[in-house]
């Protein structure tokens, strides 16, 4: 039984965002993102994979479609499978979201 | 672009434990336990489909097989398919977990 904490302290970096695996399955995965000001995940498609971004902790900018909205900790948004979606940190201060994905995109060899 | 809240005030029940539900697509489902002090998941098991808690607020036994641990807000844990698991509000305060399952077990019509 493993327990993991999806809150507090990960890993960050001053070059890009960072990526941090809390849990994986052939059918899942569960990261921890971690964006300083001015990074950001570039808008990319998944054809077959479905994803929820959680903020945690901060604040920035979720496009999902044509569409973005500012979201602070305690926001979640969906991004469909087929649907181009990003995040950037526009603010000043560290912004942290969980990111939700399945089926995983490169599943696990387990 | 459908924005929700995770975190806050989901509806609790005096006879049971309460799921709202935040996101579902055909390959997931994202909800919202509420579990006021003795309430309860009773352990079960998801021949196909993979859980993960993450407990957002209270404390609770969680079940993984044979395994129990108690959880407390920013903890979470894998109950992989075919796994038996469960939780329990055991302490004297509510007990609030999201639950992240794939693929949906009843996948909406869409």
């Amino acid at each position: 039984m493993k327990v993991v904490r999806w809150a507090g302290a990960f890993p960050a970096s001053p070059d890009r965002m960072t990526k941090t695996n809390l849990f994986e399955t052939p059918r899942f995965f569960l990261d921890v993102y971690v964006f300083e000001p001015g990074q950001s995940q570039k808008p990319h498609v998944h054809d077959g994979n479905d994803k929820i971004y959680l903020v945690t902790e901060g604040r920035g900018v979720f496009q999902v479609g044509e569409e973005r909205a500012e979201l602070g900790a305690g926001d979640a948004v969906l991004a469909p499978a087929g649907v181009v979606h990003g995040a950037e940190n526009t603010g000043v201060a560290r912004l942290v979201a969980l990111a939700f994905m399945a089926p995983h995109p490169k599943p696990p060899t387990v």
